[in-house]
């Protein structure tokens, strides 16, 4: 077939059927060449040693990439955080580890032992976050491959199958199959009013059959893309009965999770610092020569002209530094409530943003019971206020693990439990994985919530910004306010990732250069 | 919606379009149980130590887990191996390894790292093999989660795409956009002669409309799913122009790599042992106290009425042992060739087996260029010889690895690298190669090849049994001949999976013991 007669002809015959013909985009440029996004291919200007004097507030992801940065290039960095503890939102909770909630005195009492921890915070990262893969390179951190997706894992829904779990795999594959073979059924009987070729149209319906494992006759009879019911091995497959279509469209996990392994971040493979995502704190830390001061809450922040002046209480003491740039992750919601001088619109972007509180929940099991049941590393799904199940990757086969027992990012879920005790979470989200795996909850042996919405200093995560606003918001944000700039996820287009964290504080350094640069040329030149 | 209702509903409408009811199975039980398979659970019965003798014919991973068990039940057992090596076909290979071939003298020249290595033999262990999962646990062989499905990998075809690699996410979301959109129209249009409840037609549509990630009107214009074009980090995302249908139609992906996430052996997650599938064989090795005699190669099987006689030839001597009984996991083809008083029907059933001849090639790179297109581990697929490339999932971020160059499936394509001399397949897999990442092969620095069906004393991996025989001679083969039992993947239903040879194993450990309890039971009532 010429390929440039079955492009015209794919055009034509879509536009019979009605459709846009713009939907196909047959004749554009299709985008072939590698695209992952940049890697940081930063090239400040050195400034030279102790001539620049700049304050990070908040050492979290955003705060210490741009201390790393701006070390490199010679500036005088200083970095202030509020709370005991550096990492931000990049948290893992092992033993004895303290949850700096609001109220709360919680200790995590995981054994003392290396594979027992969860990542409170970020947990995942995609190869294409280009970003957060360049500092692990570069701070030296070891990473490795993580189950995301597990077709062994289960859906589970309330309102669905009885409220008994199905293996995603089992699911999914019949979900395939009975749409494949709708599909199959109208392109059989040329329902579709679109003159295919019949090579096309051939095709069309092979790769349907394909798609859904359907009969030779487009039907759809099961598959063993389901796993058999038994044997296989040593005895012949007997492949499952399939599941009811009407049961499947009345659950929900066709709604979000059955395509979360399609969706750009969340689809295989993940990477994980091994040992915890913690390590590129840790790695940051090794890293830097700068102060970082903890348990320093700024009190204001003034722009003076030349420079930018940061008050700070520092264990009770009031200190002030001034200094020639501010780059401040402080969530944006408590910045109205630090004294400051910036001007109305850049006030009210900053007002504009909603935090999010997602909410996790770390259980240590006695035994990996899930492993019994074939399940390693993934996530099981449900309509309940959980959400998901996480099994851990790492430890398989030990004797012990730590589930992720809950991850609420709907702000009702997040909010029913941030409104428990401690306990009264645990032993809410105990009752709900019952539901998923027999004995559940007697496997439990301690565990930790983390709400983000309650934690010190930072009473959220991520951001929720109005449409309507987004990009007029972003813009202004993204610019600095005189020698201020803001950094942090909650500015980036990409939050609640790391990756945002790390391409907001690199739109920054990219700007402040800029600014330098010109600065440095008007000089030169004066 | 009333269940059951629906249900009945559900069947006559599908009765309605002419299909068969039973493809909906809807009133069956619906196989909610957890099913992975059995971990094995022999319970063998102890004959006490000395009282019973068995060989025990090649040390791959049948051979040695009869080994395993029968020791721990007393019998006293010889394992004879025709190779130098033990392991059979589960074989990794590192800085200094000769490879096994008929005429060809080949050593591996990987550097000597741990990190730089591949598996010749079976590299993946999906969770639900519960055999392969049960004697990594009880061997101590350490296991790590690793990709195999990477969305950022490329699909690449030499008749479409005027032959550019497309990564897999754009490939695959463009196709289930297209899809999707095709039956969305189908429904808007009541073009199905499906009468559906108003409520489970809207279901659908909604489902459809979510699985290809259609706008609201139905119509696929791209997908973030896809990876954005640029942005969706610092900036705001663009999203990538839509691929040309007729050309994703026109390529082969879809004819299977597209799908080789969704079955059940491949789909995600996959493991493999930490440095090595061979770590299951030293822990095998570890655990064995039986002899395993190497570089002995079988020259006669004799059943003699109360036992079996092997004859073999180790290093220029023959030997003889006369045992209770025999495991032989010798590839079946050989079988005629050694002498034996075996029955007319079971030579006919092993004559029925044909080999496989599965191919790979390693290679070293001096650079791992692929992490800086965001790849990290999983498998790009092409229509070229080569068939697959595989990134290796360990040593993230180091400066080398070792790619899986080629992983030829299909007799055609195997059989031409077997033609070819050793250095002729490496330049031959390196140049297709290229056409996938620019400067592929400057990056080679050396690579080793393993051509299953000319390695010694295998000639060929897995079987190819003619369906009008399979069952039949199965049902010979997994029962002995006299004193002798057939062993190996090669008589499972799994075959090319441990977990066949592993199934294998078991189920003649069990026909064993029925046998050995059964004449127990005779010889005390005698």
């Amino acid at each position: 077939m010429n390929r440039h007669l079955s492009r015209r002809h794919f055009l034509n015959l879509v536009g019979a059927v009605g459709g846009s013909t713009a939907i196909y985009q047959t004749s554009r440029a299709m985008g072939l060449l590698p695209e992952t996004g940049p890697a940081p291919n930063l090239d400040l200007k050195h400034v030279g040693r102790g001539t620049k004097k700049v304050a990070i507030l908040g050492a979290g992801i955003s705060g210490m990439t741009v201390a790393y940065e701006l070390e490199r290039a010679g500036y005088d960095c200083t970095v202030i955080e509020a709370s005991k503890r550096i990492g931000g939102r990049n948290i893992t909770l092992r033993h004895g580890d303290v949850i700096d909630e609001m109220g709360y005195d919680q200790v995590c009492n995981f054994d003392d032992e290396p594979h027992l921890f969860f990542n409170g915070g970020p947990a995942r990262i995609p190869g294409h976050h280009r970003r957060a893969m360049h500092y692990c390179k570069a701070l030296g951190v070891e990473l490795e491959i993580m189950a995301n997706d597990n077709r062994l894992a289960y859906t589970q829904d309330s309102d669905a199958f009885d409220g008994k779990p199905v293996r995603i795999r089992h699911y999914t594959t019949d979900a395939r199959g009975f749409m494949s073979e709708l599909l199959y059924k109208a392109l059989d009987r040329s329902q579709f009013e679109m003159p295919l070729s019949e090579e096309d149209h051939e095709r069309l319906r092979q790769f349907v059959k394909v798609y859904g494992d359907l009969n030779d006759d487009g039907l759809y009879k099961g598959s063993p893309r389901a796993g058999f019911k038994t044997g296989g091995y040593g005895k012949p497959g007997v492949l499952k009965e399939t599941l009811d279509f009407s049961e499947i469209l009345k659950s929900s996990f066709w709604r979000r999770g059955m395509h979360f392994n399609q969706t750009e971040d969340w689809a295989a493979p993940l990477m994980t610092p091994v040992g915890g995502m913690d390590n590129i704190v840790r790695g940051f830390v090794r890293h830097l020569k700068s102060p970082i001061v903890t348990d320093a809450q700024v009190q204001g922040i003034h722009n003076t002209g030349g420079g930018v002046d940061v008050v700070y209480n520092h264990r009770g003491k009031r200190r002030k530094i001034s200094v020639d740039y501010c780059f401040n992750s402080i969530p944006s919601h408590f910045i109205a409530g630090i004294p400051n001088n910036f001007s109305n619109d850049y006030l009210q972007a900053l007002a504009d943003m909603r935090r999010g509180n997602f909410f996790k929940i770390g259980f240590q099991m006695r035994e990996r019971f899930w492993e019994r049941e074939g399940i390693y590393g993934g996530i099981t799904h449900t309509n309940q206020e959980i959400n998901e199940i996480w099994y851990p990757s790492h430890g398989i086969n030990k004797q012990k693990g730590v589930v992720l027992g809950t991850y609420a990012f709907g702000p009702d879920q997040s909010n029913k439990f941030e409104r428990m005790l401690p306990d009264e979470r645990l032993r809410y989200a105990a009752a709900q994985g019952d539901k998923i795996h027999k004995g559940y909850s007697d496997y439990v042996e301690n565990g930790v919530s983390v709400p983000w919405g309650r934690m010190k200093f930072l009473m959220g995560c991520g951001n929720r910004v109005l449409d309507e606003n987004h990009d007029r918001d972003f813009r202004r944000l993204q610019l600095p306010e005189g020698r201020h700039f803001m950094i942090g996820d909650q500015i980036s287009y990409h939050s609640s990732w790391q990756e945002g964290a790390f391409a907001s504080a690199l739109n920054a350094l990219e700007e402040l250069d800029r600014r330098v640069r010109a600065e440095s040329s008007a000089s030169s030149r004066g």
